[in-house]
């Protein structure tokens, strides 16, 4: 996906987010917006790909912050609100009996929904208040896009690249179904902290390696996967897979720019770039698949 | 009132905002947010007036989008709106034969509330739909901070510096009761298109010389007030007035650069920097004097 006009100031506001996440100091607060100011300046350019703007401004402004990882304390409430909402979001899944097909669609909306906990983009900013009281609420609302039964015959090989941070702990109820199907997961963090998404650390804590077959990075703290960067293990686990699922706005915004397929995008579209390139709406809960 | 990091990224929006309005070019609407950015790049410091900043950039996105009034129908808009709006206004000033400050206090009100015409802030766009639903709700809510019985004392010799289009129609309530306490008004509007500001051709149009006893202009297309740009006879009518009355944020903005006093700021605290600056809470209807 390539940059929008609108990410612009999307991205500005999420330097001043992430910068008062990181201090109080005003005026080391101001240096992260000039240096984002500076980063558009030099970068942003139509047609360019969303995650290089993206991520080049997030870069500079977490070292001029000298704070490789602004959201950790974001990261650790996220988590703990979705351990909290996890019974509840099983409990509907399981509810009444369905056969693997319902299950899996089931297991996926929940995922989406927690594909809302994120901080920090503009005008969409839904935190550990809001979340356990429109769970059961979206969750009823159901998936807006959904391929899932198409995408249930494809779960041999999946390779999963996750999120953020309370997100993850949802996309366990994906992996269980995963594996009652007889398929293999790979699942794929950050190399390092960006925003509020899962990194190594969260897999050890969290214990997600238990959960799936294998683990890997995107080789970097770039937002979403950037191709140059990657190991070439998740390379070739991309050529080889059965199914990528690919969760959230960032993996869209970076994994389109390749020619990947099959690949199953499991997201809301928090922002009208986004949902304009899904040709979509904002708002919706998606589960498309591209093949 | 200083520049704000906060700003940065509205006045972005902003510059998207009205590059839309102006044309449906894609690559010209680009250009308009890249000469957004390259502003901001060359002007935005702390400590800088707000209005150096904004002024400086709807001028070169202006300059950019070939276009002296992207917000030309939004404000044709707007007045018709609020004149539909008007004889429910009226009649809830009247209601009950109130005494006159409390007529000069429900006008006023009135008057804040029609600050809300007003598109392009980020997070805050009240358009033709909700106007009319709304302004009974919040006239019943009435003022949030509430200066009027002061104020009501120094109506001899008002110069009041209008802000929107739409809100205009509303001030004249305020005009009506000046006028019956006797006083002498001074309307001060923008000397060129700028935003859904009033010009002289709104005043002709809408005729209001005949609703005051004098037109000045702030001499050129400067967001609120630039004093540098502002004609003598503007700032000798600032110096010997009983009473400035200042309508919307922008004109707050600019006037509080200056030592300018007595003077009555009347808006709502539509942006978190304003109400910050004025330590109110966004969301105010607020009649604030300063002497």
């Amino acid at each position: 996906m390539k940059v929008d006009p609108r990410c612009t100031y999307c991205l500005l506001s999420r330097v001043h987010y992430e910068a008062k996440l990181s201090t109080d100091d005003e005026e080391l607060i101001n240096k992260a917006v000039i240096a984002g100011i500076d980063v558009l300046k030099d970068l942003y350019r139509p047609g360019l790909p969303a995650g290089v703007v993206s991520t080049a401004i997030h870069r500079k402004v977490y070292d001029v912050l000298n704070d490789n990882d602004p959201y950790y304390e974001l990261k650790q409430i996220s988590n703990k609100v979705a351990s909290e909402v996890l019974p509840m979001a099983r409990s509907l899944i399981y509810e009444g009996d369905p056969d693997d097909k319902e299950l899996f669609r089931r297991a996926v909306l929940a995922s989406v929904i927690g594909n809302y906990f994120d901080f920090g983009i503009m005008g969409f900013d839904v935190g550990e208040d809001v979340f356990d009281k429109t769970f059961a609420e979206v969750f009823d609302r159901g998936l807006d896009v959904d391929d899932t039964a198409e995408m249930y015959d494809m779960l041999d090989d999946v390779v999963y690249v996750v999120d953020n941070c309370g997100e993850i702990i949802l996309d366990t109820l994906v992996f269980e179904i995963i594996k009652k199907a007889g398929g293999r997961i790979t699942l794929v963090v950050r190399g390092a902290p960006i925003l509020t998404d899962v990194t190594m650390e969260d897999v050890e804590v969290l214990e997600l390696d238990r959960r799936v077959d294998r683990v890997l990075t995107t080789g970097s703290n770039a937002i979403g996967v950037a191709f140059e960067e990657a190991p070439a293990e998740l390379l070739e686990a991309f050529d080889s897979a059965s199914l990528i699922i690919s969760k959230g706005m960032a993996n869209y915004e970076t994994l389109t720019e390749k020619d990947l397929g099959p690949i199953a995008y499991l997201l809301r579209t928090k922002c009208e770039s986004v949902a304009e390139d899904m040709g979509l709406e904002p708002g919706y809960s998606v589960a498309k698949l591209i093949r």
